[in-house]
């Protein structure tokens, strides 16, 4: 790793910035300027887009040109991306971990609202807990990290149930529906239980549930979504009953929509970009 | 467009070069050099990968994270390729075009070979040619642009029928059965006929045909893959049986499995990266 050559009167912003390459900076500004308008444009609305010159635009494109990530279409002249910066879109896919996109909503969620709350993915014996947060007072629950949760009854199981779909997704919550307690069996729709329940995490994009898997417990969970537009995680938000609101319009769950927003935006998913 | 400034007598060489910019360019070798390395890389490797020393690497590095096409990871040092990165490639997927990307191939197969060939995609009524080269002396066939061919009895829609993995295409090749002529039909497996053809034609990579489908012509058929591994296109040649070899092994297939192979290595199929 290189350093500073030595302690410097020089403040750091600066020399932050004089350790860095403008034209590289510029280089990189055409280049998302490119993805921002849709991977094809004009010069001039690229260099309109960028906020400089078309002759400087045009020198950056011949180096990005020269480095296969920019084409040049032979009829109509525009600019668009190629092959290269496909395969560096694959290999930062493949670095997409929604684990740690979804660790600073945690912290965010923790210190906010003062709640429990964790990520989940499927794991191969259903919804599995990865990263689990608690406030300086916790409520005590009994799952943590490496926990695996109810299909059924859980919120976290309920958003995948109803926004991932996966035909095992499917068999385990049947599976846990055949053994269910008929008491709990008579809170879900009678003639069709697991495709109501689906609809109804599918219209509130998320999933809330009070008392019915851990006994005085309410929980909100949202799904997490990776550049395909698959859910990929759930974030989950839980209180003790009375001192926690799972109401899917609520302030908690609204909160924790929205971190699995901001979590989702950083492993690629939805444009989000001002047009 | 910019055009250079007047006539000069510096070789046009050395003019495209000082019309680039070469920092810009060093900045995407490293980002393409990350992505190379699987988008994540330590200082080290990279800066051998892209043979430049670490603190010019570490320089780069540090604009390519000010423009949030990299970031590093705390505990390793490591650094890896972010959520811009993942824009940039989504952007170029898009601007990927089968039809633009077979068009070197066409233009080489009928050069070195000397065949007729195109270029076909499922369209909504069936594999359908969007692209057509003829030899100077071609064989005489009644399709051209904008036909479709049959799913059953073409090399063209056998090579999909084998590879795309999509209902309508079972479908439409069931349809096609169920009204072909006994002696075609004979021609096909008794038992299995359309599950037979896909396990031959997934053998081969390929799929070959002999008087099936246009009588006196024969026709071999390559596909094409996209970024994700989806056959989006078929790449053809065909010629009058007799002077065309359609073996599956023979010099013709080869290069039509050699020319679909770079379409899609174009469009971000396969990393083809040695190692």
């Amino acid at each position: 790793m290189t350093k500073a050559p030595e302690p410097s009167p020089i403040p750091t912003a600066i020399r932050e910035r004089r350790q860095r390459v403008q034209s590289a900076e510029t280089g990189m500004a055409v280049l998302k300027g490119l993805a921002h308008l849709g991977g094809r444009s004009s010069l001039t609305a690229l260099s309109a887009h960028v906020a400089e010159s078309p002759a400087k635009v045009h020198r950056y494109l011949a180096s990005l040109m020269e480095e296969g990530l920019v084409l040049q279409d032979a009829v109509s002249q525009h600019y668009y991306l190629g092959t290269e910066a496909i395969q560096i879109g694959l290999a930062a896919m493949r670095q997409a971990d929604p684990i740690r996109a979804a660790e600073p909503s945690l912290i965010r969620l923790r210190e906010s609202l003062e709640v429990t709350c964790f990520v989940a993915v499927m794991g191969n014996k259903g919804p599995t807990i990865v990263r689990f947060e608690e406030p300086g007072l916790p409520v005590t629950v009994n799952v943590r990290a490496g926990s695996v949760m109810s299909m059924l009854w859980s919120a976290t199981g309920r958003a995948f149930l109803g926004l991932l779909d996966e035909s095992r997704v499917l068999a385990l919550a049947e599976q846990e529906l055949a053994v269910s307690p008929e008491d709990m069996r008579a809170t879900l729709d009678a003639k069709d239980p697991i495709g109501q329940l689906r609809r109804e995490v599918q219209e509130a994009r998320c999933a809330s549930v009070k008392d019915t898997y851990l006994r005085g417990i309410s929980a909100v969970a949202a799904p997490v979504y990776d550049y395909a537009g698959r859910v990929c995680a759930v974030l989950t938000a839980l209180g003790a009953t009375g001192g926690f609101d799972p109401a899917i319009d609520g302030p908690i769950a609204t909160a924790v929509r929205q971190e699995a927003r901001a979590a989702s935006a950083i492993l690629g998913h939805g444009d989000g970009r001002g047009a």
